[in-house]
């Protein structure tokens, strides 16, 4: 059935590169703030394209961009794709972005074949998926499903503005923000399909793959306090020198995280300062973060446990004082088993042989998880980079993926 | 005969909380950078107690503040003691100015005793031994034995201040500094008491040690490139991680430095950072520095050929690149051995056993030891702490430091 459909490769790929000179920079990347002129311009461009796939265009008060197809009946729970057109600073032009124009393909292609659908559909562009400007992302879908309270709206970009002058100046309405509110019951399925961000698909030569899961993070600041001393006057076996402690506890979180290679756990330190931090001082404290992630939340848990226990154990023998801080703690989200099932049966019917797999970044469908089934789709992207203008996706790629999106949609409409 | 010369402890002590208060900070620190008003107030309060000791005083064109009394005969070569007053930024009140005091006081004991000397005897106050206001320490006694080029004098401050304009500020002539230049034979001895900056003494108990030799700092700066990722798709075994690369780096120099307990090698990580450093991102690259000492030079130098080495295995198991960049490599400095044996009669005659100690600290008798024989004498300081408010040392030990500091220049002038 999906072979009936048209999914336009290169008109995608115009769209893509059209999407990218909305705060190009000058190195290739993509620089698109939310709520930035840029992003309103990109807005504008995809409502755009929402229309003539048929669909009518409206912004909720999260300035989410919402296009909309009517289905036979009225008021049957919507079927929503989307993902979004926000950037990071000097990102890429692949990330969210192939997820909206993806859905708009999809429903383009439905629209194209005259299908009139049970459901209708929706394609959102979630406002803000990225976060950095307002320091919090995920805006637009935690706003969907009633995760923003009115205090959230008063964080400050480095300007001064806040998000909610942010919003009144894309004359959107923040006090009106509850009526933006989709509850359970109304969105029978959202699909998401997005570039992996990872190496895998790359590494195992497949061009999309079918997300069973989303890894929730849990992260810890962990302080490490010795003694301050002279680089040239402390005897080695006098030291309680924090750095060493520090690097045997990154050491053992790499191998406890390593160390059941079918897993899917990973743990990263990837920011590291010490104190005072002269080059002729034995630091006398090091601080570093510690981000671990699993679909598995009792496995996360016990590795984040053995981490513990490894970071006392490691102290303990160096005389080491340390504090352990738990930043954040989000679990993990399932896909729904039919989602799944339905990308499976759809990616044989295309002669794909898309692998089941977990995503390890947070995406908007988490959110989207509160409150309906949810699934995702992966496209591989090169070398596994993404956030930085190298960010690269093949269009043949992207293609697969939409289809496969495609299919899995015309399973629920 | 050291035992009829008068020691006086209380007004050492009343002195080094005197010079204390100039450039005082809120938590009892000492904050007198070179050059500044306050230590022109404390230069002034040196000078003071310098003519009360018997000594004529004067600036020389580096700002050294050198306080002289005449020997017997003209053209005699000087037995000159000194250190230096100026402090690091929130530093204590020990650190350089008990080596300038109990200078003064053995000269005082000197001259109370009315003894005439065969050699003239000068103390030295040297400007900005520290270094922290124009990046560079050491400078009054690098000058004193011809190392400062003209060109160094245009060094400047935070405030754009050249050191060459600080220098003027202070009536001081800098473009006839080549006449403050003293050279071999003009010196007889130099001779040096300082605070430890260590926790030797203080875990052997004993007040005060005899330095054999200034081991030589060799400075590497170590980044690590690896592969940016994000940290929650790229798989454990897939990752080019610089970061644990550069931990198993910190814990091998570790080893390697420590590994023999009886030489006095000592090896330091101080500084870290990692880059882009966000907690959910995979460093593409750590930087480092590596401070690594020995009063052996040989073995110095197999040391750091063994950290390359380790360096070089380590990142090639990762997939790592590395670039190591040489700082800075300081020679080590021996005392005079005759130097040693007087101090080593004079702690016997005073009932001391003052150990035999390498510092690991440089020190500007490092730089007269170029044009003149040299020794060095320690005083035990509280939980090896200096640079900091909390630097600490006893009177008693002060005394006693500054007894056989009087009893070794008996034994010269």
């Amino acid at each position: 059935m999906i072979q009936s459909f048209t999914i336009d490769g290169k008109r995608m790929e115009e769209r893509l590169k059209k999407l990218s000179e909305m705060g190009q920079t000058k190195d290739g990347g993509v620089h698109r703030m939310a709520l930035s002129e840029d992003d309103f311009q990109a807005q504008e461009l995809v409502a755009e394209w929402m229309r003539q796939a048929g669909m009518t265009v409206r912004r909720d008060h999260f300035c989410n961009l919402i296009g909309r197809r009517e289905g036979k009946g009225s008021g049957k729970p919507v079927i929503m794709m989307g993902s979004h057109i926000d950037s990071v600073p000097n990102g890429g032009r692949f990330d969210g972005t192939i997820g909206v124009i993806g859905a708009i393909e999809a429903v383009q292609a439905i629209h194209d074949a005259g299908l009139q659908t049970e459901y209708p559909i929706e394609v959102v562009a979630f406002c803000d998926e990225e976060g950095p400007r307002f320091s919090g992302g995920l805006f637009g879908s935690q706003g969907m499903v009633g995760r923003i309270q009115p205090g959230d709206l008063q964080k400050k970009d480095a300007q001064g503005i806040t998000r909610y002058e942010a919003l009144k100046r894309f004359d959107l309405n923040p006090d009106r923000m509850a009526d933006s509110i989709r509850i359970p019951g109304e969105i029978k399925v959202y699909l998401e399909m997005h570039i992996e961000q990872g190496p895998y698909l790359e590494s195992i030569n497949e061009p999309v793959g079918i997300v069973t899961g989303i890894a929730g993070p849990a992260w810890i600041g962990v302080k490490v306090k010795g003694e301050a001393g002279h680089a040239g006057t402390v005897p080695m076996h006098l030291r309680k020198d924090p750095m060493v402690g520090a690097a045997e506890i990154i050491l053992a979180i790499h191998r406890i995280c390593g160390k059941d290679p079918s897993a899917p756990t990973v743990g990263t330190v990837g920011k590291i300062q010490s104190f005072p931090g002269g080059s002729n001082v034995i630091p006398e404290g090091v601080e570093f973060t510690v981000d671990i992630r699993d679909i598995d939340l009792s496995r996360r848990d016990r590795v984040m446990a053995e981490i513990r226990s490894a970071i006392d154990e490691i102290c303990g023998r160096y005389q080491l004082q340390v504090e352990i801080e738990e930043n954040m703690n989000v679990l993990p989200v399932e896909c729904s088993d039919h989602v799944v099932k339905a990308m499976q049966e759809a990616s044989e019917s295309l002669g794909l042989q898309a692998p089941k797999m977990v995503s390890g970044a947070g995406h908007d469908a988490m959110l989207l998880a509160d409150i309906a089934d949810m699934g995702m789709i992966f496209v591989r992207c090169r070398n596994g980079i993404s956030h930085s203008p190298k960010e690269w996706a093949e269009t043949e790629d992207i293609v697969k993926g939409t289809k496969l999106l495609l299919g899995t949609v015309l399973n629920y409409v």
